[in-house]
């Protein structure tokens, strides 16, 4: 095919005239092409039309597509007609300038910074996390659950929670679907749900949104050692598809040298608290990790890795404590690696014996009575059962070295911010 | 294979004693099995556990997989050992029995309800649903994106949302993302979100959920036609992966009856009324149908049906309104047929000029200094386009014939429900 005859539709993304030439350069909605108006070979309807253009009109384009040594996709279109569809005002924001909006223009005006060929790439890319966890999980035999959103009980604790007004009731938004995905694991035996989970928490930090999309996975009879192989392999497949289906994506964001790990590291909690000590930072034994001692400790890892153990004071009520030394609870935190690293999921094995559960509770200053139904549902023939919940915008983060998780959300929502 | 080692884990649906043998029915997470324990073919200690096990025990069963002519399943397990993994006290509803427990009190213990073999069929249908829906939509070219819950403003008008306390700001949860979703149209074409969405309606009907799961699509440069075929094209996408991966299911839901329907129909608005005066209904043009009107014309069908237009006066101000005649919208509402028939979904063409839409606004009683930043972005080259939101349970409700629409949702929330 030396031409080809076509239509198409996109975003004026750029107009750049040259003497008796002028050059579009076209965002359609997948892709970038040239068009290229030479005033001797149109009608003079045509040239008046196109210097009437100007950026993000969108227009229709027929014409002939043919190869070209100078246009940088290869080739051009040389168009018989042009129609302006829809006009625009010029755009607040440079969507193609060399110095890009300052973070916040670029969010007040985020319908027009999605438009740009960057950001739709990592929404791309976004989409096709979302559908290989779906499709890794289903094919493991994990049924795809909706959990509840609005809820009654907080299940981490009276903190960090959105109160909704429900016909007059107080309730809250779910921070994870945690107490609903174990009551389903005993019906289902595996389970999962990605879904939006809300924190009401202040952080103001490079990794915190107060709306965010969580990998929520359950199975029943699992041990530590099979939920570290299944997020690592899910992390992987993910990966992979990535590779596969966003190639085009990867070399905008220039990341073509994303490849996945081939393997995992493990080490304890005791071993992450020494390294902290040896780098300087005055934590102690029984100190959860802030978000500057997380940051240090990913940056000695280049692949992804598991703390597989916390002190039980610091783990919330519902993960199991061992057996034989009951400062330590089963938690696992999977870290993703390097500059770019962060926690990417906390999960672990629970407690299905309503009687620790509830002492748990009371140790930890929460009223066992909040939690009736839940409590009273391990009574009847629980089985044991572990899971994590996996941040998407975390796990994005990483992969695609987003300096903040906000980028890796099409409307983010932080404590200062709530439109658009 | 005549026989076969085994070790499985389930719960005990139903024990039963003959004489000296006891007939276990085992509910596996994927399965039910029978347990035939022969008191002179097992150990003294066996026999003796084997009386101690009660309904919902969760148990370990090693043995022997042999055929069998009188077992329901045609096979069962003569076990060599059990161990009692979780006991359990007496379930308060009962899972096997002949007369079901009453709605109410199936959710007030809906964790045990779920555990029924019928309430899990349904689930996994429901898996399958939003997984084939998904599908569709992304060999259709559709990006996944994930929009914002909480949110600043009310997208249908004030009625019928949930109050959310952000930081101290009143926010809202988002009835549908179709501020959001239009937005994105502009950058990728086509897009698409099965999310929450929240409508805080007191009607205490067989259709409406407070929490309930929408396909959320949207296209740009798309025709009423395109949209009408899109939707059929999606259900019948669904309904033929539903009997692809959930035959099972659909067996123990007596619904082996169910195939995709080969066509659509379409009626007009004005057609509905004609149909539901000769019904005896009392309502004139310019009304929109209640709970009754609408199940009578369901009733009407046998295969699923559009109608292509409404009175602008009853519909949304983001709808375009035909230019030829202002008193007509291009809302299109999508109608499940026959006795479990519903609307399954609205959508239509939106209107994409800004003037226009302020004008429309004003004339429905909204404050266009409400929707800033949604107004303003159609200043900026915006294409046509169109798009529909599906309910995921209302689909559900009329493909399984469900009495109530709670029945799709595994934790249904109804303005008098909020636990578990």
């Amino acid at each position: 095919m030396d031409q080809q005859e076509i239509k198409i539709y996109g975003h004026i993304a750029t107009i750049r005239k040259k003497g008796k030439i002028v050059f579009i350069v076209l965002r359609t909605f997948d892709n970038e092409e040239q068009v290229t108006v030479k005033k001797n070979e149109v009608s003079e309807e045509l040239w008046n039309l196109v210097n009437e253009l100007g950026r993000e009109y969108f227009i229709e384009v027929e014409g002939t597509l043919v190869k070209s040594k100078i246009a940088k996709l290869g080739r051009e279109i040389l168009p018989k007609s042009i129609k302006i569809i829809s006009k625009s005002f010029p755009p607040p924001i440079d969507l193609y300038g060399k110095t890009e909006a300052e973070w916040p223009t670029r969010l007040r005006f985020r319908y027009l910074d999605i438009r740009k060929p960057k950001v739709k790439a990592i929404f791309r890319i976004r989409s096709t996390l979302m559908n290989a966890a779906r499709e890794f999980l289903r094919k493991e035999g994990f049924v795809e659950l909706s959990f509840p959103i609005i809820i009654a009980t907080a299940t981490e604790g009276g903190a960090e929670l959105f109160p909704v007004i429900y016909f007059g009731r107080e309730a809250f938004l779910a921070q994870s679907s945690q107490l609903y995905k174990q009551s389903a694991v005993a019906a289902f035996g595996k389970v999962f749900s990605i879904a939006p989970s809300f924190r009401a928490e202040k952080s103001r930090t490079r990794k915190h949104l107060t709306e965010f999309w969580q990998i929520d996975v359950e199975a029943a009879l699992v041990t530590k050692k099979d939920l570290m192989d299944l997020q690592f392999r899910l992390v992987r497949h993910v990966v992979e598809k990535i590779l596969e289906e966003n190639e085009k994506d990867l070399k905008i964001l220039n990341l073509e040298k994303l490849e996945p790990w081939d393997h995992y590291e493990v080490i304890s909690y005791d071993e992450a608290i020494e390294i902290l000590k040896k780098k300087g930072f005055k934590i102690e034994w029984g100190e959860d990790f802030g978000a500057d001692e997380e940051r240090a400790l990913v940056k000695e890892f280049d692949v992804p890795f598991f703390i597989p153990e916390f002190p039980s004071s610091i783990t919330a009520f519902y993960y199991m404590v061992d057996e034989r030394n009951p400062k330590i609870a089963h938690r696992i935190d999977m870290m993703g690696p390097g500059d770019y690293g962060v926690e990417w999921s906390s999960g672990g094995l629970r407690e299905h014996n309503p009687d620790r559960l509830k002492k748990r509770m009371i140790e930890l200053g929460l009223r066992p009575e909040s939690f009736e139904w839940y409590l009273d549902m391990f009574n009847y023939g629980f089985p044991p059962h572990g899971g994590f919940g996996m941040g998407v915008e975390r796990l994005l983060q990483t992969l695609l070295k987003l300096e903040r998780i906000h980028e890796a959300s099409l409307y983010p929502r932080t404590p200062d911010i709530l439109k658009p």
